[in-house]
C-alpha cells in the first residue's frame, strides 16, 4: 500500500496528551497504554483470539508440524514505491513460514515506538498490516507495544513472529539438497532494495522502481503441488538478496551452486540503477521472489506452475546444484568460463527490510 | 545473573572488522552476517531445531490448544542487580504463557542492535539468555538479528515470541472472573521496578534491593493443580504494576476489585525507596510475580500451594473481586474506609522492561 490513503479524521487517544504524538505514557503500563490498544490496535487488527486482551493469545488446537519465524523490521523509509514497513513486516514472516511449507496461520507484533512518533502514520501502518494479514490468510492474535523516549530508536521497529501448520510429509530445507537439483527463481530480482534506495532520495535520477514486497504462500503452495517431494528447499530472498540465499544453501547442502548469468531475471530499470551505483542485483533485497531448488525431473513442472502464478509469471530455471566446488556460489560467464563469486562480506545497503 | 561473571575470551566474529564491536555489516545478510550467527548466536543457542538454520523453525507436532505470545525489552541500563535485560526478555515472555496456564515450549528471538555494540556484551545477554532458558525449560528455536547505524536505536532491544501447550480443560482468561473470588499474590511487590530505577545511578541513596525477575512457569503449574476449575485468571504484574493488573480485569470482566492495604507485601526496602520518592508500590513493575484469581473455596488451597513453592513463598491473599464498582481498583484503608484507586495515566518509571 502506498502513502496515498489520507490519514483517518476519527480522533485518535492520547491527541489531547501529546497533541497526535506518542508519548512515554502510552508505554506504561497505565491508562494511556491501555487506551492506545483498545482504540488503536484493536481496532484494526481486532479478531476472537486477540480480543481477549490476556498476555497470551489462546490459539485452536492444531494437528501436524509447526512452524515457526521471527523477524524485525526496521527500513529507512518506512513508507517506500510498493509498500510501507507495516505491510513488510507481514508479509516477511508469512514468507519465512512458506518456505517451509507451512501454511501460514497467526502472527505476533511487536511495535518499539520513539516519543514524539505521528498517531496518525502508526494507525496507516496498523491498517496496512491488517490488509496484509487479510491478503495472506493469518491473523494477528497477539501484541506488545513499548515506547523509547526521543532518540531511543529511530521512529518505529516491528517484530513479527508467525506460526504455521507444516502438512503431512512435508520436509524442506538444505539438507535435502543433492547435486543435479535445479535452481528456479520465482520473479524479476532487486526491485526491493532499489525501490528502497531510490526513496532515500540521496540519488539525483528519479524511477519508477516500486517494491515487490508480496506474500509467498500461495505460490508455495502451487510449487509444492507441483514437484511434491522433488522440491528439497525454498527460501524467499531477502536482505542479501538471492546471491546471499544461494551461498546459505550451498554452504548448509556443502555442494556448489551454479548459476548462467544471462538467465537471472533483472528488471532493465533496476539494472540500470545498479550499474550506476556499482551493485550486482545478484546481492540486492527482494520482498516477493523465492528460489526454489527441485530436482531435474519436476523442474519443468515448477516452471509451469509458477508462470501460472500471478507472483510468478517470470520465474526462471536459473541454473543446478552441482558437487564440485562445495559451499561455493559459481558463475557461468556469457562467453562460458565459470566464475566463483564472492559473497559481499558486508553491506550493500543498510536498514533494507 | 549479574555482570560479575568476566566476559569469555576466545576470539569473537568481526572482532578484526569492527574491533570487538557490532557494525553495520553484521546486519547486512552478508558474509558477517552468517558469521556472527554461526559464531555467536548458534554458539550459545544451539538445539536440534535453530541449527539448520533455515527461515523458520520446525517444531514437532503438538496436541492440543496453543498459547502465543511476544514481548519487546528496551530496559535502561541493560545490567541491573537481580539480572539483564536478556534474562527478562526470555523469562518474561515464558510467564506470560504460563499464566494461560500454558506449558512453555518454544521462544524465537529478535535483535536490534546499534552499530558499534560491544560483541562481548551481547555475547554475555545470549549466555543468560540460554541460561534463562534452560532454567525455563524452553528452546529458543528461531531468531533474526537486524543493526541500524549509531543513533539509530537505544544499544540492543530483544523481541521475543512464544510458544507454549494448554492442558486439556485448562481456560484461562478475565472472562472467568466472578464476584467473590480471591485476589492472591505471589510475592513481594515493587522490587524490579526500584532495582532498575537504583541502577540508573540517578539517586542519592545505596540499596540492595534486585530485581526479582524469575520464571513462573513451575508455580503457575502448582496454583493450576491447587486450584483445578477454581483458578479463574492468573496474570504477571509486570510494566504498570500490580495496580495495573488489577483494573485490567476489573475493566474486562466489568466487576471492582477491591484490595486490603495492610495485606500487600511490600519489602521494607521497597517501601522506603517508594517512600523517598513519591510512588505508589502498586504500581511499580515486577518480573516474578503473578496474581491468580480463584473461587473462595480453593484460596486456601491455591495459598498453601504458593507458600511451598520457592517463588510463593510470600504469598497473600490481598483481596476479593465485587459487584460494586464496576471496572474500578478499590482500596480498603487501616481506617475501614474505601477509596476508588486511580490508575496513572502515565509513566511512573520509563523503560523498566
Amino acid at each position: 500500500m502506498n502513502r496515498a490513503k489520507p490519514p483517518p479524521s476519527c480522533p485518535l487517544p492520547g491527541a489531547a496528551a501529546g497533541n497526535g504524538r506518542i508519548t512515554l505514557a502510552h508505554g506504561s503500563g497505565g491508562r494511556l497504554s491501555a487506551e492506545l490498544i483498545e482504540r488503536l490496535v484493536r481496532r484494526h487488527f481486532s479478531n476472537p483470539a486477540l480480543d481477549r486482551l490476556e498476555d497470551a493469545a489462546t490459539l485452536p488446537a492444531t494437528s501436524g508440524r509447526l512452524a515457526f519465524s521471527t523477524d524485525t523490521f526496521v527500513v529507512q523509509p518506512r513508507f517506500f514505491p510498493g509498500g510501507n514497513i507495516g505491510e513488510l513486516a507481514v508479509n516477511g514472516t508469512v514468507n519465512d513460514l512458506a518456505m517451509m511449507g507451512a501454511r501460514p496461520r497467526w502472527l505476533s507484533v511487536g511495535f518499539v515506538l520513539e516519543e514524539g512518533f505521528s498517531l496518525a502514520e502508526l494507525e496507516e501502518i496498523c491498517a496496512s498490516m491488517r490488509q496484509a494479514a487479510d491478503n495472506a490468510g493469518v491473523t494477528i492474535v497477539t501484541g506488545d507495544t513499548k515506547v523509547v523516549g526521543r532518540g531511543g530508536c529511530d521512529g518505529l521497529f516491528i517484530n513479527t513472529a508467525g506460526i504455521g501448520v507444516v502438512p503431512e510429509g512435508v520436509d524442506l530445507g538444505a539438507h535435502r539438497i543433492q547435486a543435479g537439483d535445479r535452481l528456479i527463481v520465482s520473479g524479476p530480482i532487486g526491485s526491493h532494495g532499489m525501490a528502497v534506495m531510490l526513496a532515500r532520495g540521496q540519488l539525483s535520477f528519479a524511477s519508477e522502481i516500486a517494491s515487490d514486497t508480496a506474500p509467498l504462500a500461495g505460490l508455495a503452495v502451487d510449487i509444492l503441488r507441483a514437484a511434491g517431494s522433488g522440491l528439497h528447499a525454498m527460501r524467499d530472498a531477502t536482505r542479501g538478496g538471492l546471491g546471499a540465499v544461494l551461498a546459505e544453501f550451498g554452504r548448509a547442502a556443502s555442494l556448489g551452486m551454479e548459476i548462467t548469468e544471462q538467465r537471472l531475471p533483472v528488471p532493465p530499470d533496476v539494472q540500470a540503477a545498479c550499474d550506476i551505483l556499482g551493485l550486482d542485483p545478484l546481492f540486492v533485497a527482494n520482498e516477493g521472489v523465492l528460489v526454489a531448488v527441485v530436482t531435474p525431473e519436476t523442474a519443468d513442472a515448477v516452471l509451469a506452475a509458477c508462470h501460472a502464478h500471478p507472483q510468478g509469471r517470470h520465474a526462471a530455471c536459473i541454473g543446478a546444484v552441482c558437487a564440485e566446488h562445495p559451499g561455493k556460489l559459481l558463475r557461468r560467464t556469457p562467453f562460458g568460463g565459470r566464475q566463483i563469486v564472492a559473497v559481499p562480506a558486508g553491506e550493500l545497503l543498510p536498514r533494507i527490510c
